[in-house]
């Protein structure tokens, strides 16, 4: 039989889903999925997502040396060592070190999937080496779009599209969604950052003053590692 | 200040949006508000939107004239004078009369408007007079796809992207959900039926047998009505 390869276009809808049938692949493309791809490849050892500050601060008492990580609204948190902005996560910062991170929507998509039958990390960063991981799996497939605060956003369901892309000689069963994005990477894929630039998002993350990291976050293929949750840790797919 | 045009991709977003900030249109393209417009269109003296097939069923006790409408999962429900059929709304068996109707999807999305400003039925059928009836307005729109059991569909979204062509010039502000409706619209256009043809939704319903009533539902300004929901009931806005 056919395998399925479906889109959950907010986090809102993933109820929809029987989580349990699928591989899920958390998105949050600006920026926390980036960020994570990002730093698992430069040599973290585990990235423990959460989904509150609060939880995130309580690892500060466990007297470990964990860099603690907590964006909300765009913004790093006070008190926090650092955000979701890929440029803390170079290999100086990270390697070797154990990050606990909460974010406004990708962990919060992240929890929601627990019962999938694994959950790995994409984004535009790891998008060839993921997509031919999931190749190899012959299992259903969801793609899950972290949006914002549930809502649908674009650069996330573009992303989805690029996979789907990807996976398209495969024949898997592409629910409404899946197509529809597909169709979107298609008409955005030649400059998506000029493609992105018209939505509301980009306004409001221009106002964050990090247009660098949205073009980092940009980037095809600049990493090779999937990052995939082990227990309560995100570590590197061996 | 700007108006905003803002799409909501299924039911379970709607509670992302304050209604009651928008005139909400509602979107069930196979078939309710496709039939809805037909109907009202034919002289129906109004259409009374129920979310329980034993509300629709409850009227039958009332003695009152009213035609009794009930679908689910695409069929007539038992015991019913008809379903969603368009070619249940023609002049010969609509004029005059009141009917009752519940659908799948349709009805749903209706009653979780309620708070709207106000409420219209929107439909390939009355596709431009709805969009320039809508440009007068000066308030902020809505519009609210049905989807299929609270899952994203094609067809609502294309319908949503039409109506938004239509409002281009008017400098609403445009949501992400909004331009990803108007986009995947400009790509589907030329053929609106054969570009849904790919769509999951279009072999479930092709398995319905209903191909007659969805190439009747994909005609674009066939009526002037606009529905307009009014207390309980729907009827043309004058």
């Amino acid at each position: 039989m056919k395998k399925s390869l479906h889109v959950c276009l907010s986090p809102a809808l993933l109820p929809l889903f029987k989580v349990e049938d699928y591989i899920v692949v958390v998105i949050d493309i600006f920026r926390a999925t980036s960020s994570i791809c990002y730093g698992i490849e430069n040599g973290a050892e585990a990235i423990i997502p959460v989904s509150q500050v609060e939880e995130c601060a309580a690892y500060r008492e466990k007297g470990l040396d964990y860099l603690l990580a907590a964006e909300r609204d765009g913004s790093v948190v006070d008190g926090f060592d650092f955000g979701n902005s890929p440029f803390s996560y170079t290999k100086e910062k990270v390697e070797g070190k154990t990050i606990v991170l909460t974010t406004t929507n990708g962990t919060h998509a992240l929890h929601l999937s627990r019962a999938a039958k694994k959950i790995v990390i994409g984004s535009f960063l790891n998008l060839t080496s993921l997509s031919n991981w999931l190749k190899t799996q012959n299992e259903n497939i969801l793609l899950v779009c972290a949006g914002w605060k549930n809502n649908f956003n674009l650069e996330d369901t573009l992303f989805a599209g690029a996979v789907i892309e990807q996976l398209k000689e495969e024949s898997f069963v592409l629910d409404d969604a899946a197509i529809a994005a597909n169709d979107l990477f298609r008409i955005g894929r030649n400059d998506i950052n000029q493609y992105l630039k018209k939505t509301s998002h980009g306004e409001r993350l221009k106002k964050l003053g990090i247009e660098k990291d949205i073009e980092f976050c940009l980037q095809i293929d600049l990493t090779t590692a999937i990052p995939v949750l082990e227990g309560e840790k995100l570590v590197k797919l061996v």
